[in-house]
């Protein structure tokens, strides 16, 4: 049995003994309903008289652990839809899986000791013994729905860890317990950077602190831009109908779209909040006569859209419903897609790399429901292996055969995080269809009107989910280039706040971020609200920093402080980190 | 007679010529409706079995003309609403607004000559004699509707100047041909600044190059505002309508907000798009306890906010209905207001400065129907009225006695175009309301809870309209530091690519936008072109300039070349012109 399939059987029939014990210990009126494997162990969802509570998971874990130490023999039973019902009766939820299932079907159960048993596919264990050494831990248990729908039954869902060792599970935890030190919900309140509010959900309130951070990553990510040819652009975020319908959103898009009807929905006065910025970049590409010394013509915009989530998916800045994407669309000829995607390749590598970012890329390729030309798909899909061939070599990519879209091929890039967590970051969108649906043209150098290719593109994702995995991947200690602010400036008494003043005038005049606490109070008191804010280097201002024209500097990280830095040298240091957007702040210090 | 009223019993009286000019032109089944007084002559609306064209211009002013030297006399009759009713007998409009009469109003009615009746309240004049040298000429024609609803009648409207003297009209014209060729409408989308689509009225396309510009602006209005201790923020764009109920915008705004309807309208998950910022500086505000430490509280925003208009009223980017206003609510103590609006007045000179523009301020004071203490009036007026005084001087502004909000008092600053015209720019508005909608409170030094007061302000009003008067008002020929590029760079020929590609690196390097054009073509070509652009300088590159590391410069405006400037001149000049928002491209290169 391979590893993943043994974890697999292994938490299906620990789901199993979590069913057994609820019943055991809250009587025969428990319903039960499903119970699936989950990344890390699995959940299963009852009806129950009363409320399970954090207290009452010791006693779960003990009943557990109770019922594999009776040893008993787990059958598998094959039994008719009739027998099935029968066997179920009283159970409301098996009952519907039952009826379900095609009349004919031979369904199949599994019966642990005497007194339960549940509708399973299986395979399972063959003995309670199998899962003696089973470590496993209820992690929490909330509010579900039946069938995931919220007009249905409210269920109880108990959570559990399970692994096959001890150590397994203990490492699990440990990363949980890094993950929610980390958690970009809890740190960014704290830090000042964003805040939710419940009358606008999945819309972040960006905070003094995170808005500065926020436009330094805007930036730099605009700066880059600009250096590769692109020309930024800004467009409507609401649109007529007519604009959604002709771009496809309208019939392919729609439960994703916020949508302020006119007379009816159907009015042509109904408009849109955009989900997307690809018409506006059409639009500006048609507002002229565009010809073939246009081309690569390359848009960039990070204007607010809106997609509609169910509730219980927002999270956080990960699932938001307005953001910000780092967004551009490129029209090409078809001969210069490769050149293209290549130098795009170059952006994501120059980003991910400013992070210290390691990533990885997916080619999805032609699916059955391909539309345009063969021989133009063939030609894109090669060029697209090529440039991933060159970039990461033979075998360190992976290629989902069939997966790409209708309208084109495309690579996704994928990043893992410093807890080894993988994110979708990029995409890499080839488009032959909405050239067509807009019927975009250029003048070809022989003077024909050709059709562009469009490429949709971002690097980052979105502002805001780049941001909280940001949070998360540095655990609020930004790089120096990004940090809010980037320098805290602490003068020791109210008579050094001229000298301190005048050390912030200095690195202000040079570009660097500064923050200072001026009060007649405590130096340790404000040394120690600038570390909260992990502010990178904090400088310590007294008698012989104004004598000298130096400055103290506290590195965020390091235990010892560095003494007599002369003013001079510090902020040719910072302007510095910022232009080489260093990540190490003691490497620029020495 | 003064003056005023002399045009206006002018102006209604050539109405009543026109009028009669229209019916023996067109005949008997000419429907005329209402000619009223407008800044610069009248209109009259009429509903005719053929359309008006521009070609018919000539022929109606002949026409009135030949009326005019009939030298009829105007008699003034008052007749009872039967009589009024029998003479207007088969003229529709006339008889609606007859009928909206009161029953026993004497109503007076205006004959020219024998065959025509106006109704009319005058006074007119005696014989139309007093009109022989009137100066007037038919603008324009265009559609309208019964009564401004566009369920009513089409009918069509003919504008016509008019004007005491032959010289005035003829001043008038030449402003109006000026105000024509600076209309922003028709170069914002010829220099490649903004565009509008019809999918989405009343919300601007940013090109690339006015985009570049914004962001100018922009970056100068953020520089300012954290010098004044600002902190910038960003929030939702949408929000459920439980926000907007308790801002009072709800019962107070409905009709201008774009609404996204939930089950129904008045259900809590219908939502919004902002049409003001205010209550996200609030939720910032109330986010954690605040003390009078925390005051003044600064809150600075340039969010895309929605405020809905009426189609016909949508014009360019002066009206629109998607806009950023440079936005900033701030929370003070009731003895914070005078040395708060104090420095707010002095953000206000200092950004009208920049831009050379002449403003003058109003005071609006306390309502009938205000709300909150009286006493806190009463003091808040006097701290606005002594700061107007002590910047303008007495007598240099207007005070608008019972014209503020009921919520509080308010300033509002106007300032003067090239072409003289007035334009409303910023608002200082003082609101008692606010704070007690959402329960605001801080903690005052002696430990109790307190309101504070809240101050709405924005200087520009919105980028979009501010870019639109600074496009008329500048002709597109902007000021340095806010062109879209700044420097334009002409190689003469290709083999000087090189070394244009070192001068606009080192341009660039010191922060200055440079475009410059590398293409192997003629010289003159590439400089027309940026000279269309009105790029503030143009730098032509050979042979001379390339071997003496000097560049030539064309500055926009001067027939004059620079030659020989040396590049590190130079670039220290755009630095210096940059820091400095020099308005004179003269003056820095000299």
């Amino acid at each position: 049995m391979d590893k993943e399939f043994y974890l697999s059987v292994y938490r299906h029939s620990l789901a199993h003994v979590l069913a057994k014990a609820v019943i055991e210990l809250y009587g025969p009126e428990t319903q039960y309903a499903i119970g699936p494997q989950i990344a890390d162990g699995f959940y299963y969802d009852f009806r129950l008289p009363v409320s399970v509570k954090e207290e009452d998971f010791p006693k779960i874990e003990a009943k557990m652990k109770e019922i594999l130490k009776r040893r008993e023999p787990w059958t598998r039973l094959e039994v008719s839809r009739a027998e099935a019902l029968e066997l179920f009766k009283g159970q409301k939820y098996k009952t519907e899986l039952i009826q379900d299932l095609p009349e004919d079907e031979v369904i199949t159960i599994y019966r642990t000791g005497d007194d339960f048993v549940d509708l399973c596919r299986g395979p399972h264990i063959d003995n309670s013994q199998e899962l003696m050494n089973a470590a496993f831990e209820i992690r929490a248990v909330s509010g579900a729905y039946w069938r995931g729908d919220e007009h249905n039954d409210a269920l109880q869902r108990i959570y559990v860890w399970a692994f096959p060792t001890r150590d397994e599970l203990k490492a699990h935890k440990a990363l949980i317990k890094e993950a929610m030190e980390r958690d970009h919900k809890k740190l960014g309140p704290q830090l000042d950077l964003f805040m939710m509010d419940p009358s606008a959900p999945g819309m972040p309130y960006w905070l003094p602190r995170g808005w500065k951070m926020y436009n330094a990553l805007l930036s730099f990510w605009r700066g880059l831009h600009e250096q590769h040819g692109y020309q930024e652009i800004s467009g409507p975020v609401l649109s007529k109908k007519e604009l959604w319908v002709t771009s496809g959103h309208w019939d392919h898009y729609m439960d994703g779209m916020f949508i302020l009807p006119g007379e009816t929905i159907d009015s042509p006065d109904t408009m849109a909040l955009k989900p997307m910025n690809c018409p506006n970049a059409i639009k500006v590409f048609m507002n002229k006569g565009r010809s073939y010394r246009d081309l690569p013509f390359r848009i960039n915009q990070v204007d607010v859209i809106h997609r509609k989530e169910k509730s219980g998916e927002l999270n956080g800045l990960f699932r938001v419903q307005e953001f910000h994407q780092d967004d551009a669309h490129i029209l090409v000829t078809e001969e210069q897609i490769a050149g293209e995607i290549k130098d795009i390749m170059s952006i994501a590598t120059e980003i991910y790399n400013t992070f210290g970012l390691t990533y990885s890329a997916e080619l999805s390729t032609r699916p059955d429901n391909y539309m345009g030309d063969i021989e133009v798909w063939n030609q894109a899909e090669e060029d697209l292996r090529n440039i991933l061939l060159e970039v990461y070599g033979e075998g360190n990519f992976e290629i989902n055969e069939g997966d790409g879209a209708f309208y084109g091929p495309k690579i996704d890039l994928k990043m893992k995080d410093a807890l080894g967590r993988e994110w979708q970051m990029g995409t890499i969108q080839l488009d032959f269809q909405l050239p067509l649906n807009f019927d975009m043209k250029y003048t070809a150098s022989d003077g024909t009107q050709k059709r562009p290719v469009m490429i949709h593109r971002a690097i980052l994702g979105s502002f805001e989910r780049f941001i909280g995995i940001a949070i998360e991947h540095f655990k609020a200690a930004f790089p120096f280039w990004m940090n809010p602010y980037q320098v805290a400036v602490v003068p020791i008494r109210t008579e050094h706040n001229d000298y301190a003043r005048k050390v912030a005038d200095a690195l202000k005049e040079a570009g660097i971020r500064v923050e200072a606490d001026y009060a007649d109070k405590n130096m340790n008191e404000k040394i120690k609200a600038f570390k909260t804010l992990k502010d990178p280097y904090i400088l310590v201002l007294g008698d012989k920093e104004q004598q000298d024209n130096t400055v103290s500097v506290t590195i965020r990280g390091c235990k010892e402080q560095l003494h007599g830095v002369p003013l001079e040298t510090f902020v040719a240091m910072c302007k510095k980190m910022n232009a080489t957007r260093c990540l190490d702040l003691m490497t620029a210090a020495e």
